[in-house]
């Protein structure tokens, strides 16, 4: 099972989002509609089947609207649902859940919808020994969130910023003066916890880049022979990452080159939403 | 033209995005291989071809990690780009402007889709005299760029939060004892310049609400035959607004009933990314 | 009744408050006099007739420095209290509670002193079917609250904002190149849900405008002949708003020529506080 | 001349509050009714006789929203201005400063506001050597800058917060067990430069308090009759202060008792704003 | 007993600290290790003898990490502790503990840190009548904590900040042309509250102050002849205080001369930490 | 050298202590003393001999003061100075450096003091190959700040915090019920480029821990013979670090024995401040 991310991390964004739909005066429509005290129970569906992730945003969303509500979650992060299962019940102020609705379907709906993607990529690479891995192109403000919605889709993390671990490209390499420079340069600036990555283009960089036994190797937009080749050279001997013209359609094959992880920006940046809805009892 | 959103909006959405890419330590590879004081020429590229929104996110990225980089600006917001079209050079500091370039491409690239998504459901109901209207579900933290990315696409936008116009729908109708008391409510609880739609499902209800004079009303799901009978039962006595099961496919007939505003969540909540890049000269 | 702000939007502001006054090193007098663990009830009390607002503040307030503070409310926002009436009774940490008090009574006293003055207004225009309206001449910081205020005295609000209606003056008419241009331009570059309203000197401007269709016309600084003669003219075309030179004295007399709206930015601008205490039992 | 604060203290109050005015759209009118690119030249200028305080806010307003605006002050904090009077020429984005506008004039009206009432009470004790001071009854949120406002009404300043004084007042001397022990226990609880006052009602409880040398008394609500009895007792031992029932009426009567300093809420809770305004060339 | 600092001014610390510390992902090894729902007991333990201060930053981590954490304190700030003595007891989620540990126990090390430094110097002085005292030289974002902490130990607390006292020194009295006219611009500037030192580097500039009636004098690297003077012509007149080179070697010398305060920027700067540990049972 | 931090992680710690020694009325001994458009020139010097570190602070917080201030740096972090050495020159507005003088010498003070700790550190254990590294025992606030010190002492930095590599403890090897099913989780559940590390107490568990191939191995609290026999055993198959019970008098022997990293939280926790000042021309 997935393993949640503290509400520390999770509030902040969660309050942001109320706040920027509350705006200065709040929900007037319910203000002007609901008397206040007013009950109600909602369950929180999914519309469409697809893999569960945000479930805790929907619960902090709803807490922080109406302190007093009641949560009954009848599914976790890191499930399956589907089309028209109920995942969450709220029971408690009606105003303050109405409120609370767009904000917490809002952040559901685009974790859900990155998780199901991951998991179709997930499911296309089955039996491959590939892991499917997201990028640095998420949603700015969520990314957080976004990586933990790709576990929860089954898919692995790539690197969370630009000061987790080192990655080296053709700008910094040609600005070092080769691979071996820029190898030397990288292992020396950082501590004994630090991976080390380095992206090739060719064959060529990549024997050059193996002589200097960095962490992992990104493979960009190789061939599906090429890959095939690298796999030959360099399999066992650091971790080869596939990246580049990465779909649905082509990921089984660039899995069965044997590469070690296949990453995506999709899977974050082109997510499209899981329908998910509240529906009132 | 779109006229701009003021810095002062963007920048802390801008500043935010990078210290969540730029974590504790900044961009380690950069300060690995980059010798201090490089210089470094690079231009933003369109790799497909879209509708541009967010040059001002490139730009605020950029001076915000170097406060001296010289821009240059050859295309605009609002504009189409071809693909491998330049939209703007950067030259500065090597190491500021290859830590500010994930960033301002994500959001350059998020917001050019929302725009190009929205200019093809333009396009699509040209001449029919329907207007294509985004809404609330939007990315949380981002509302009012995307928003303005909408409006870069030829859309325009409905409320901006729950606090900016009333919209009455099946819950609050149901709380007020109908169309009539929450109609009421609504009118005696706001000022002269807040806006009243109300949200209805069938023809039935069209009429009731018709009788309430609301500033626009909401017709949720009806069907192509059941839009025709509303336009000739209510064009021109108020604003009318299809929404639901909206797509590119749809979108042409349902404006040809003669609704005035379509309105689709799909414009901000699943628009796919446009490809955008940073190419060093 | 007045809808209650969501605690969401009050809390951020009494926070803030409270730390402007506790300052680097808290409450000295108390951290010196009070011991430890001391228990305290006191009663908030009306030392001057007045309406009601802001016990959201005095709540909040408490709870923050004392989250097993025990709260009696006896009366509510929008209700008139006399000289001498208690409003409510906080039992909690005798430190905490005297902590409180300035940061909860300036606010209650503010916001109270908005309602009164605004509840003042709408009494004098009493059957003439006007409504008191307040601007954007709020204090810098408390807009939301104090709007809220004037809704507890009864009056409405105008803008919250630059961003949630068009109202076009003087300067932008000359910008557009009169009254028409303006218009259309305002039209076109806003959603359905946006109203537009537009400023007028003369009667002619009036009769200029009204072509347009606005949704409001502020007629600014028109004498009562001439608020009199746009009645005549503009009665149930438009909303009709007056405004400049609005007193308690005055008011009245505006309210007879038949105009909708009266809007006095003495509201939130030059309210005199409510004199409000905390008593200790 | 009044010293300014420092633009770090005032620079977040003024973007909080363009913020809270620009909402999540900026200026839809500005946006929509004046060309980008538009130049404009305008004209702070004081409707109404008074104290001048605030400029900085101006400035840093208008700055804030256009970097390249160009300012020409004419007048200076502290300084007298008359009916009419023009305090500031502004040049610059005509969008921006129309957007910067309503912030700039709401911050300094207020202050000036304050300034103006401190200052008629100031000239109403000239000579009978009585200093007047404000409290902490500020506007959450603005407490530097009402404070800074007094100052340059010539107006001096009590406690900034709780934490910068010992005030001791009824409810700490019964929590002690009487003046004596609250005494002992305030000196011995701070450092050697914080300053301790004490709160008395009675001549007898002066004369109590006078033997513990606190710093200053607060005399509270003594009639003028037990004023002159307190200076025959105290003058010279301590600062005496007044407190209560002070007004522009009262204050004379009450300096020419003898007090050294003359407190009152009113100079901030309670100042009307000045009439100050934006003039376009 | 030292008088606790308001949870509302030591939370916002202790949150961004545990933020700093969880980064994106939050605790990947906790996460990976323990099953969700494990339960954990542990105990915060000095593994030093020192004095105890920052308990409250313990209980408020472990709060914010797991809101249901049950807590038992055996000792108080301000308390001694000897080697191997249990503080604290904390039981709850074990990956909610295991995430708070460090930074509880960075903030509750530093702080008893300084506590039991300042009990050193506290303890060296005893009986001469002289207090310790510590300075403006604390840890960034950590002063009132640190400033507590003095407290704790025993110590006094000089300025909070550079408002809320004068502290005259050489260049202030250069650049207005001597200590006189330093002192009168001081005195007219402020107001009663507000207290009034200035620095001297001889017995010269000792004599002219005194004439000033300064509310401390600072003597600055004085020998210690010199303070025997300085205290023979001031004593009684005004606070003398003694700064630089101060140790735990030289400070009781320094005291005996009869000086009333001792400043030490070392209290705060340079204290070593205290060895804190959270052990499992 | 040492690659700086970008200001856009500087500079908020700079702003908040400067707003923390600002307060609520700024510096009011400047303002008092010091005439408005006053210059001065003034040198930032190291009054002891040690490792530069935090000259950016130096800059950041000057020109957060004075936009205009001129600066001139005549050494670089990363650098030795020597006693008395002048390493910037400060030309500004007099009030605006005299009131950022402290903040900027508590940061560079604090900075300097890990550095020349830390440098010494390294030096002792020059020519034996073993790496100095910090830990997560960081002030709160400063973690960024303070491991960029110790990488310009010219250590290694370990983990930023509890989310960029995985480090397994004893707790979490009960918890999983051994080292083995520890290892496995840790590398199932984080991606490629996440390093992972296990702390050992004796030298079974180094055994045990070696089959699973860890990126690094803590040896906690080893003895010197201990340590040998595990670098016999460990050496080249994985990083081996060795912590507790380091000092400068230790840290030879322990580099001796031929283990890769040394780590030490008295680098960060217990640095003494190096002694800087600001000194008038």
């Amino acid at each position: 099972m997935t393993a949640a991310l503290p509400d520390l991390l999770i509030e902040p964004v969660v309050r942001a989002a109320l706040l920027e739909d509350l705006g200065r005066a709040g929900d007037v429509t319910a203000a002007a509609c609901i008397a206040p005290g007013t009950r109600m129970t909602a369950h929180v569906v999914a519309r469409q089947p697809g893999r569960i992730a945000g479930l805790d945003c929907v619960r902090i969303a709803a807490v922080l609207m109406d302190p007093a509500v009641e949560l009954i979650f009848v599914h976790r992060d890191g499930e399956d649902a589907a089309a028209g299962q109920r995942l969450a019940t709220l029971s408690g102020d009606a105003r303050a859940l109405l409120s609370a609705e767009r904000t917490a379907l809002n952040l559901l709906g685009r974790m859900c919808g990155v998780a199901t993607l991951t998991a179709a990529y997930v499911q296309a690479v089955r039996g491959t020994g590939a892991r499917i891995a997201c990028t640095r192109k998420t949603t700015p403000g969520l990314r957080a969130l976004e990586k933990y919605a790709v576990r929860c889709g089954g898919g692995a993390n790539h690197r969370f910023g630009l000061d987790d671990a080192i990655l080296i490209k053709d700008n910094h390499i040609a600005a070092c003066g080769g691979v071996g420079p820029a190898m030397e340069r990288a292992r020396a600036s950082v501590g004994h916890l630090m991976s080390v990555e380095i992206e090739v283009d060719t064959l060529a960089q990549l024997e050059e880049a193996l002589a200097y036994a960095p962490d992992a190797i990104l493979l960009d937009n190789f061939s599906l022979a090429d890959l095939g080749l690298a796999v030959g050279m360099a399999k066992g001997k650091t971790v080869l990452e596939a990246s580049g013209g990465v779909t649905l359609q082509t990921v089984r094959a660039i899995a069965q080159t044997g590469v070690d992880v296949i990453s995506s920006g999709a899977l974050t940046h082109s997510a499209p939403v899981l329908d998910v809805a509240l529906d009132a009892d």
